[in-house]
């Protein structure tokens, strides 16, 4: 956490940014950095560390219930019960990337357009930094600005796990930027290849029954949840693989996405959805590709009230950091292997 | 909503009886209907209404933990969750049937033979002015008196989902009329089947070991849960519906036939229960049957801190609700069709 | 609630606008209004209603935790435990004016400032037809445009019950319309008269120590928590009573002014607040002022797991009501004699 | 506990019918019995014992929102956080009387009657038995037929703190038996002396103003709840010991009395109640009355989601149970010496 | 319950110890013991009963959040919703089995090494006087004294269903006995044979990634939650009942196998894990096994807001009650058999 | 919070060390500390800062329910709701001291011995470097180790505020390092003058009657609450004062000392406590004294549903912040002044 006069090496960077050991301090004290690793000002992020969990609390953009503003602390406060290697992919994060808590991006709770614009810049800091972000919403709009910001070279793909499909256009006679619309709006703006997007777990109930055939005519790929139950996960994983390539990816959860049983903590639950036991296979079917950054979104805590939903969240986030080490730590070899050639 | 002059057309009446739009008004706000439909006095439903959709607030014959009586305005707050189509069957029922929330019978929480009286009449008389009950209990009890507004022409047959058989004779030294009984109690008043009934999802504790002896005394066909996780959703589908046939019959859901994980707001819980998925999998699966009448009972808010229970309530009603209308919808189609020759 | 061919009288209005009685109908049955009262569409209201109750369910102005959006529904919920007449003041408010719900101001969650201009417009609507509004939030900033409709005329006094002063200027870098600022924008669009404002129950935390100072620059009399502490709530009625005059005055009352053991579902809570009897006592010494209109606000679910607070708003609520509706008679009462004369 | 061979001695008695104590064993280790009391069936309860402590789980009299069925094990369960010895009063039960848990009344949920029937005889027997009832509700019915039991010598005083008078009539359409009308039943029995029964801490709304006629016509004494804070509890411990005088008098606690911050799990929740310092200062201000018997009711665990109205009632039932011992061993003490004589 | 001069035979024994039936008195009612059955003391088992439901309210070894000390009151309080007879297998185990709740072990709360030889000592007597233990925790270091009482003699196979190994070394230092080593002790003390111990259900994450192997290296065989979730349960079944063959089996349960979603109210939650249902069937598939006692542990109150993971804990329970009673049912009977030769 | 290459100057580390306002940063944003300050290890805290907010996670000596482990996280948590001055008392203790949370001391939650030996290693290191601590607990036995550390040089006056006297022998037959017991081994150790000791608010219900004469007997003043009930806030202020003196003191805040109704987190509850209105004015009612340090403990988060209690517990921790700034910055200016001459 230290600067040092010199640049470190990657073994001094990932020796020092280790979380707490739950053997050493138990798991429930200690200052709640996301899974207690150090925290770092983001602006010294860059050089320092490879991976950055922040924070966007953000609900402003919210249609109905709120509370996901609070989402970054309770999520922080459930990964205290993260420790360090996956027991499902015995993927070590932290030996692979050196990450850090940055804290959350300072928003404005009253103001939609302020608030993407200070995510905007924020991530694209990161970003041209070599930092790849892993973000805890907040609500989905907060996507949009990290799209824009990851894909300003060029549109990006995407995997989107989720209960709707965010692609609406106005809310409430023309409102533009909800989180019911951010990849209407990304797609929009280029920052985001509709071709390249697959969305799973759409259910419930719609507005009207043409609601998702915009998302189908751009080309997004649908594997609604009564798909996904009909043909089973490992056939969504290959679905999805497909479609996203092997090109940049971006990796967006949100929490709606699972069973209200599981995770009722969120502002617009549907009933029929993924198991977390579904959610850990499905996310851990997505190693080794060219992911760029993830969230997790739609936390909130003031509906959730055993905590549950948080604790989905962050082992969720735990998973998508594993993803994002590896995919990370392999396009570092592979680089450095061009490098060495 | 008003009364017009003269009877208003089937498109009028369609048009009259639409719910909020969550893209106009926020589906926070507003008063709390069931799905935010119009409220209409039960009074002035026949002729206006195709579906009325009414709660019943009565859990004077619980045997155990009450509070259901408190289920049909907690299912009225959660059912503003609810949107206009089903995502899973496309079926959009307002399109199809005019539908209303006719309020609440007035109980009397301390008399069961009072209430009864009181539910049977209110019934009967929208079943007489051609309007189909979706009722919102309550306890289980109210399912009987119902059962004799609606079968009072002649014996119904039934889908049952629940963890409970319900057919016991009597509790506490002859208590006859108890959520434990309302079936075996429609039987012998000669308004329910026995030999087309199916209850499914039965499971848990028994008082004796041949506790459910009398109900296949009956032939009524139990598809307990052990059969339906052995032989799948879809099997349990089609013995249903072979056993109940083409012939009128009422749909009744028990809140408890589903998981305490996911619907713990009851008040006799057995573990080992339908998750919500696999629910509207099932319900979905009765489409096209010659249906009169369904309710959701058991919902009992004091139990269901989160309110997660009310959801699944909600929206289980609606997709009963989606049944219905298709059922209706189906057999005025017909009847034109026999008119017209 | 029908709408007659001629003009009803004083009497068949008072008749047709009576709640549900308990002895009739349970309380924990019937569409859940306010007071269990009719609901009438706010377009309708004037000339048939005195007093309009209204929810503003909007919390997009809160600059901490949210959820007030719910506030209005919640209060529903609760005030259906509110009898008919005041057992402290024996007032019986449905006696001296026709009262209706009214439904909830069509609100844009996302942008504050549409929303303070449709709530501004409805409420100008009902004050011009001689509808008074008694309003149920949403966070603090529904105040001013409350304030703007009623005082277009002239400035208004106010009698505010809160923890906080919200006369603050601006947050986040120039966010002027926040719940932490409304008072200080009406008095400078002129609608308010700080000179006939108190504010009374002020505690807690400041950003800063010269915070109440712009607040005692404009003539606010604030009567903090310790000074009603010391003093005595007699004290504080009889001070705010002199500051407030005979003129018209507007009664807003923040739930947070209560303390949290008794009204912990609030957004900024302080530690220290007024108990409930204390907070009846207070309100009801306002007997026989010139009020023009109240609210209460700040009431947010999420918050409140057992919805004691939104028993305490809609307790809060009843007694403004006591107060709105003996005023408006003894004026009407008032009126009639000049008119004779 | 064991049955002796010959009559146990006092001490014998005493001794045996102890507490477990926390020094000993932890207070949430062990059975859950009242006061972590041994239990001794009803039966044997007479010549054993000198105070029964019983459960009377019923709530089929409410006319709002249940749950007080569940009140007697929620309160045994709070119970064991009590120790030996009074505070307050320095007064140690145990070493006055003998006490026991004596089980709940075994009732029927569904049918008042029954149950009023059941629980008559029971006190009854208790009675005569000369074992001093110590009854934990269940909803306030449960005092009627326990004055019957204790009354049908002669009328009794009785001291009756509440939110409600409870001397209602009938209620939807001509129900006699309710949790509002246990007092009227009483006193039109014979068995209650409404000149020698004081009301404290009345408060709330009512259903219509002269509602309290009917007990002042009778004679009652109401304090009600802005006397009381008017007036100071000393006066009315003064007051109150004035009404019921030396004779015979009961003693029945409402929780709702309590002001809903510091109980909350009840029914019929009136804000600006009692404090919980308030309540054990009034009740405190009983002792050396003659008192027969007492109650704690209208506990509701359903609606007491941290435990905390169980804390309070089982707070309660210790001040009541000191008050009760003390008594008892007075009147011993005096018919020893009187025998001496 | 009595003492009877002579030895009872086994029907009266099975007659004088049957639990309340909930036909006869409701199941809100009554003293909380395990399923409503009759009190014993633990001193007094030897003889009277075959086997002994024993609570103990230990949580002193816990490594992250504590609250197991309260499962076993709210596991009694839970378990008065179970009925007598098993639905799914028929067994009826109050039939097979004279049954009763010993109380709990008198733990101290403060001191780990004191509270295992007090267990030890309780569950030594229990098993030297022929009766079978069902423990409910407490957390995990409760099943080591446990094996070291039933496991004296020679080594114990075990099935551990859990979603933690609990073969850890130490920990914050040196640490030897806390909840993640309880069977680690117990082989290095002999009272169990890791070659016929199976755990199912293991998940999460890990402090390294090779903390699995020294159980590994120890013969234990690691059915992880993975390993389940592809092969199925009965397969599970199968390859657990061939590890721990036909010598004496204890059984252990962890609450935390069970996902959070169905059961929340433990210390170290990880999702993804069985459902209710699939616990069911996992249990139900070890009938007629050499099983010698069982436990349910960390069943934490606190942590638990509906009560929900009692209800599991107590269902499971109940299985486990099934599973001992007929399996030792038939050992007597194999006995008797053996005997007769 | 940067090292600086020469020693900063007290304006420099003020400035430094101020926490992040809620007019910039929401107060739900951001990681959370202890009043939203910069985190310092605590080994560099010498020179650095002038009071250092530690928090001691240990609950290994609770006798009752546990649960305080888990208190300093969750009153981190609640403090981000303070702000930077003190309303009642305009004291800016940020303005006065340089103020930092040192995160949590690495207690082992299995031995109260080893815990007790790190906490009052950490202290003493503090204490030596000139840093005042402010603990938050955690159960009461923290107070013993810090007394040890602060009290090294020569025994110190305590004001303790709390429902118990916290002064037993043993527990569970031996223990005597309990939550029940840590002034008597203070005392014991010669760290703390009894003479010098006043109690308040002790309450409730004893083990036996003669449990205070021990207290009494050393001297120690108890002012109970029906001594401050009957004379009053003021009062109880003067006599502690008195007792206390101008030596250097101590100040131990028990969260249990507050009604159950404002504070019921808490293991321990007694009903009859303070408002949290009357603990501010009796905190408020101790500055100027020579205070060495402070805890709040026994906040309960798992039994503290709403975080109310933790609210309770960080607005109070932050009233003795302004009383130790305050002292402290009295004490330097004095030390100054004394220098100067």
């Amino acid at each position: 956490m230290k600067k040092n006069a010199e640049p470190a090496t990657r073994e001094q960077r990932l020796e020092a940014f280790q979380p707490l050991s739950g053997m050493v301090v138990p798991r429930f004290a200690g200052i709640s950095t996301f899974m207690r690793l150090p925290y770092l000002a983001p602006t010294q992020a860059p050089g320092e560390i490879d991976i950055a969990l922040l924070g966007i609390p953000f609900d402003g953009a919210t249609t109905n219930r709120p509370g996901a503003r609070l989402g970054p602390r309770q999520v922080r406060e459930a990964s205290s019960l993260m420790r360090l290697v996956n027991y499902g992919t015995l993927v070590a994060p932290y030996d692979l990337c050196a990450c850090a808590d940055v804290g959350d991006v300072p928003v404005n709770p009253i103001d939609v357009q302020d608030t993407i614009r200070r995510i905007e810049a924020e991530v694209a800091y990161l970003h041209q930094g070599g930092v790849t972000p892993l973000s805890i919403g907040g609500d989905h709009i907060i996507s949009y600005p990290i799209l824009r910001a990851l894909g300003s070279k060029g549109p990006l793909g995407m995997i989107h796990v989720d209960a709707h499909s965010d692609t609406g256009d106005t809310y409430f006679g023309g409102q533009k930027l909800t989180h019911g619309t951010p990849f209407r709006r990304a797609i929009e703006d280029g920052v985001l290849d509709p071709e390249r997007v697959v969305q799973i777990g759409i259910r419930g109930t719609m507005y009207s029954a043409d609601e998702r055939q915009w998302a189908l005519d751009q080309g997004i790929r649908i594997i609604d949840m009564e798909e996904v139950a009909e043909k089973g996960i490992p056939y969504a994983i290959a679905e999805a693989r497909r479609v996203v390539g092997t090109e940049p990816t971006y990796f967006t959860f949100d929490i709606d996405s699972i069973d209200p049983a599981f995770a009722p903590g969120t502002g617009t639950p549907e009933i029929g959805g993924f198991t977390s036991r579904e959610a850990l296979q499905l996310v851990r079917g997505f190693r080794h590709l060219n992911l760029v950054g993830a969230d997790v979104v739609e936390v909130s805590p003031p509906l959730d009230q055993t905590g549950g939903t948080a604790l989905v969240g962050a082992s969720i986030a735990f998973e998508l950091l594993c993803l994002l080490a590896e995919a990370r730590a392999e396009r570092t070899a592979k680089e450095t292997r061009l490098n060495v050639v």
